[in-house]
C-alpha cells in the first residue's frame, strides 16, 4: 500500500516512519508547509517531498495520512476521498459539529474508508481490556473509569486557539469511554477549574476537570483530566461490572525499585506521548491497513470521531452553564 | 475512663471489646433491646447489663458510646450530654438535618465532648495519607478522588429504610472527601442507578452512584460507590495536587502470589468492614479518649456528621431531579 | 486450657497476652528471674508471680510455656514433662544436638506434647503458601528460596554467645525450608561474611551468609540471611515447581503511596517481629491448643527442632571449613 | 559504520534488522550456510549475500557481526580482526577457555575492538540498576541475586552439544553477577538436578540449578536457573547493600488486571528472549558502534568472555564433583 502524508510535523512523522517501518506499505510522498520538515522526513523513509495537490493527484498513491492542523482537516478528508483515497486522519474531524456532519455525508458518498486517529483504542494493554470486557470478563458493566494527565500545561497560546480542555484534551477520553461503555451516554455533566495555570483561566479555559456521564440503562462514566502530573503521562482506566474489575494503567520507565530507610522507589511512569503510545501508533497504521485490505469499515470511524465531538461540546457547555446537558448520539 | 455502651450489636460489640481491651478503660454497663447481646458482651467483658436510664443515671461512668438504631441517636445523645457523659455516636446523628441542628445546640448548652464514628478517618492508612497532605507532600490539592464498594447489597428491606445509597453508605465517603479537600464543596451532583439489584431500584433507591463535588476554590472532589464488589471490600483514595498524588488502599488477604500459565494472581482483599478497619477502630476510641481526657474538641465533631448529612442530603436530591445542587455548609 | 509461663521477656510477654486474649485460656502464673517483669505481666493478665518449682508442681496448671534464655530450655521441658505437662518452648531446645536427643527421649517417655516455637510457620501468607503448595498448586517442588534479613545487627555480646549466625538466626529458615520442601536435605553448603560489623567477625561470627541445600531427590533450596536491611524486617518466601511459582512476602506500613517528580514511593516494610508476625504467634498458640485438646501430635515437634538444629550445626561447619557437609536428618 | 553478518539465525536476524534500522550504519553484507535466510534477509535490509571470505575481504566493510554456530566463533573473530575488523560476537568465545585466551591474545595483536554479545547488560532496567548501584544507591555490596528461567528447556539433541545448562544458560548470569558485584568471585559452588526433562539428565545435563560464590572481600553472589518457567521468561537480579536494596524485573505481557472473586489477576511475564530483550539488542549494537567510533574499549570485552566461561567451567566441576572451586580470574 502506498501513502502520502499531509504534514510532517510530531504526529506525522511518527506515522510516516511507521509506514516506512512496514514490508507492505511505502511511504511515497510527503507535504509540509516547511520544506524541512518534509524534506527531512523524505530523506529517512525514501520518499520525496510533493504539494499537497500533486500528492492527491498522484493515481499512484493509495491512502493519505491528514496529520496538518486541525482546521484544515475537514477540507483535506473531503479532497482526497474525492480523489479516490482512503483517508486515515489525526483528530479532530473539526472542531464544529456541523462541519464534521457535511463532511461525513461526503466521506459516505465516495464510500471511501475514513479512519479517526484515537490512537488510545490501539494501546495493547487497553485494547486487551476492551476485548477481555467483550467477552465478559467483568460481567455486566455499571461504571467506567478514565483517568488522563498530561505531564505539564501546553502554551497558553495554543490553549487558546485549541477549543478548549474538552475538546482538546478530554476528546480521547470520551472516546475511550464510548470505547468501553458499549453504549452510549446520553447525559453529560462536567466540572472545571484552572488549578495548574492561572493564565488558562484567564484565557477561558481550564487545566483541572471532571465529567459524569450516563447511559440509558443507567451505566455511569467518570472522567478525571488534568493538564499537570509530576510523575509521568498518567493513563489509566478501570472498569467496573457484575463480576469484577478490570482495568490498565501505566508504565515505569524501568522495572528498577530501590528500598532504603526511605521505604520503596519506583521510577515514574513513561513521560511522554510518542513514547507511552508507541505500539498503539504502530497498531493503529495495522489496522488501517487491514480494514484498506480487507475492505471492512475501518475503526474509530468519521462517526466516533463525531460522537466524540458532540461529548465533548456538551462537557463545554456543561462547564461553563453549570447543567448537566442532555445528548442523542444514536440520532446522529 | 469508664464507659457505658447502649447498643450491643455488631458495631456494638467491637467497641466494647476494644474499651475492655485498654488498660486505662473499663466498660462498665451495657444496655440492648436483647437481653442475650447485652449479656453476652458483658461476660467477656466484666461489665454488667443495665437498662439506658440506669447507665445514663450511674455517676461512676463518664461516657457513653452509642451504638443502637439511628433513628434513636439524637435523643440519646441529648440525653446523655445533658447526664453530664461525653458521647461517641455512631454515624448518623439523624437522617434529618433539622433534627442534628437542634442536637447539636442542645450538645452545645452542655459543653459536653461529641464524636462522630466516621471510622475512616481512623484508618492508619487514610489518617497517614491525611498528615502527609497537610504537610504538603502532594502540593495545592486539585482532585480528590474517594472508590468505596461494598462486598454485596444488603437486604431490600433494609434498603428501604436506610435513607437511601448516599446517605446510608456515601456519608462516609462525604465526610472522606471533606477530610481531605480541606475546604467545604459548594456544589454537588450525582448520578445513581439500580445495576446491582432491581429490587432496590423498586425500593425507590440506587446501588451504583457516581458523585462530583466542587469547592470555592476549583477543587473537585469524585466518589463512586457500589453496593457489590466480587473481589473484597474495595477502599480506596487517592488525591492529585500541585506536586504529584498521594493514595491509599486495600488489603490483600494474605500475601501470597502465584505464577502460572493463567499468569499472576494475587488474594482478594479483606472482604469484611470489621475486618478492613480493626484497626480503625481501635485508633477512633483512642482519640475520643484522648479528647475527652485532653479537653481538646472531638473530631470529627457533631458538625462534621451535619455536614456529611447536608452533603449526603444534597446528593440525593441531585440524583433525584437530575441537577447539580448548591450547598453552603460554613453557614451551618 | 491453664497456662504456667516461664519467662516473661519480650517473647514471653507476648505468649503471655496471647493465652490472656483467649476465651478458652488462662495465665495462672508467671516466673521470672525479674520479679519486676514477672509482677508486670501477672498484673495485666490476671495471674500471679511464682517461682519455677511451684508452678510445676501446680497441679491446676495444664501447660507451660518456655521463653526462659536458651540454655534453660532443656532442663525445664524435662522437668515440665515430667510433671505432666503440655509444652511450649521457644526455639532452640539447645545448642547442642545430643543434648536435644536426650531430652526428646525423655519427652517420648513421658507421652507429653512438646512444641517448638517456630513461629513464621503460622504466619498467615507463609501458612496459605504451604497448604497450597501441598494441594499441588505448584506442581513439583524444583526449588525453594528463602530470604530473611533483620533490621540491625543484635549487640556483639548478644553474638557471642548465641551459637552464631546459622543456629540463632538462619535456624528459622532452616525449618522454613523443610516446612515448604517437604523432603529432607541431605547436603549443606554455607557461606558466611562479616559485612555489616567487623565486630562481629572479630567475635567469630558472620552476619551476612547465604546456604545451599538439596535433597536425595534433587530439590534445591537457597536461604539468604543478612543482620540487617535499612528498609524493614525482610522475610519473603519463594517456592518455584513444575506447574509455577508460589511466593510470599513482606507487609508495609501502611498502603500510602506517593507518585512525584521522583517516582512513585512506598512505605518501608514493617520493621519489628513482634508486628510482622503478630497473627503468626496468636495462630501459634491456638494450634498448641489444639494439639493438646485434640490428641494429636503438636507441630513443629522437638524433631523439628533438633532437625533445624542439625542443618544449622552442618551450615555453620561448612562456612568453617569451606565445604560441602552432608546431613542425613531421617537417621534421628 | 558499514556491517557485514555471518550467521543469519534468530540472533543474526536481530542484530542485522537493528543495523539496517539505524541512519548512522548500513548492513551490507550477509554470509550464512542456508542461502534462503541470508536471501531472505538481505533482501529487507537492502544487503547482499556473500560468503564468508568475500565479506572479510570487502574493504569497504569496518565490522563483521558473529552469530554464527559456537564452534566456529574464535576461528572467525581471528579471521575478522587480522582483516582489520572491528567485531561484535555473540557468546560464548568458546566452550574452551584455553582456545578463548589464544583467541584474545590474536586480537590484543591486532588492537581491534572485540564485543562480547552479553545482552543482558544493555537491558534498560538491568542497565540503570547498575549504574545506580555504581553510583553507591544501596552502599557496599554485600548479595547479588540473579534469577533466570527459560519459559521451557530446549531439545535433548541441542543439550547435548550445548556445553551444559552452566556454559550454555548461566553463563549470562555469570556475567551479571561479575557486572553487579564490581569484585571477582574466587570460589564457585553448584548444584544441578534434571527435574524439568529426564532425558536432559540422561544426555549428563542439569535442568535446574543454582550456585554460591563469593569474593574475596566476603560479598556474596547467589544464581538459580531452571529450564522451566510456565507463566513467561523469569528474569529477575536483587542486589543487598549497605544502604538498602535496588532490584529490577520482568514486565508482563500487558498492564491489564482482573479483579474478581478468585482474586487480582495480572499477565503472564514476557515469554520470548526477543521481545523481552528486544531494548537490550538495539542498545548494545549502539554501545558497539560508540566504542568503534569513540576508540574506546568496547564493553563486554573478550576478557568478560573469557571470565564468564572460566566461572562456568569452575560450576560445572563443582556440580560433577560435589565440592566448590576456586577461581583465579584476576590473573587471566
Amino acid at each position: 500500500m502506498r501513502f502520502g502524508l499531509l504534514g510532517a510535523g510530531r504526529i506525522g512523522r511518527i506515522h510516516g516512519l511507521n509506514v516506512a517501518a512496514r514490508a507492505d506499505a511505502a511511504l511515497v510522498a510527503v507535504a509540509d508547509a516547511s520544506n524541512e520538515a518534509a524534506s527531512a522526513l523524505a530523506a529517512v523513509t525514501g520518499a520525496h517531498v510533493a504539494g499537497i495537490d500533486a500528492i492527491l493527484a498522484d493515481a499512484s498513491i493509495d491512502a493519505i495520512l491528514i496529520c496538518t492542523p486541525t482546521d484544515t482537516h475537514a477540507d483535506l478528508i473531503e479532497a482526497a476521498v474525492s480523489a479516490g483515497k482512503a483517508v486515515f486522519c489525526e483528530k479532530p474531524v473539526d472542531l464544529d459539529a456541523q462541519r464534521i456532519r457535511r463532511c461525513l455525508k461526503q466521506v459516505a458518498q465516495t464510500g471511501k474508508p475514513l479512519m479517526i486517529g484515537f490512537n488510545r483504542r490501539f494501546d495493547p494493554s487497553f485494547a486487551a481490556l476492551e476485548r477481555r470486557l467483550r467477552a465478559g470478563e467483568a460481567g455486566a458493566i455499571e461504571i467506567v473509569s478514565v483517568i488522563s494527565r498530561d505531564p505539564s500545561p501546553p502554551p497558553v497560546a495554543y490553549v487558546a486557539r485549541s477549543g478548549g480542555l474538552f475538546r482538546d484534551m478530554m476528546i480521547h477520553d470520551f472516546d475511550m469511554a464510548r470505547f468501553l461503555l458499549a453504549e452510549e451516554p446520553v447525559e453529560v455533566f462536567a466540572l472545571g477549574s484552572a488549578l495548574v495555570d492561572p493564565e488558562i483561566g484567564q484565557a477561558g479555559d481550564v487545566d483541572t476537570a471532571a465529567v459524569l456521564m450516563k447511559t440509558a440503562s443507567g451505566r455511569i462514566a467518570q472522567i478525571s483530566n488534568s493538564r499537570r502530573a509530576t510523575y509521568g503521562y498518567d493513563q489509566r482506566i478501570e472498569v467496573h461490572g457484575s463480576k469484577g474489575m478490570l482495568r490498565a494503567g501505566n508504565i515505569h520507565e524501568t522495572t528498577v525499585e530501590s528500598a532504603t530507610v526511605a521505604g520503596f522507589r519506583a521510577d515514574p511512569v513513561q513521560n511522554f506521548f510518542l513514547e507511552r503510545y508507541a505500539a498503539a501508533y504502530r497498531a493503529e497504521l495495522e489496522a488501517f491497513i487491514a480494514a484498506c485490505r480487507g475492505g471492512t469499515a475501518a475503526r474509530p470511524s468519521g462517526l466516533d470521531g463525531l460522537k466524540a465531538q458532540i461529548l465533548a461540546d456538551a462537557a463545554t457547555e456543561s462547564a461553563r452553564t453549570g447543567k448537566p446537558v442532555a445528548v442523542a448520539l444514536e440520532a446522529n
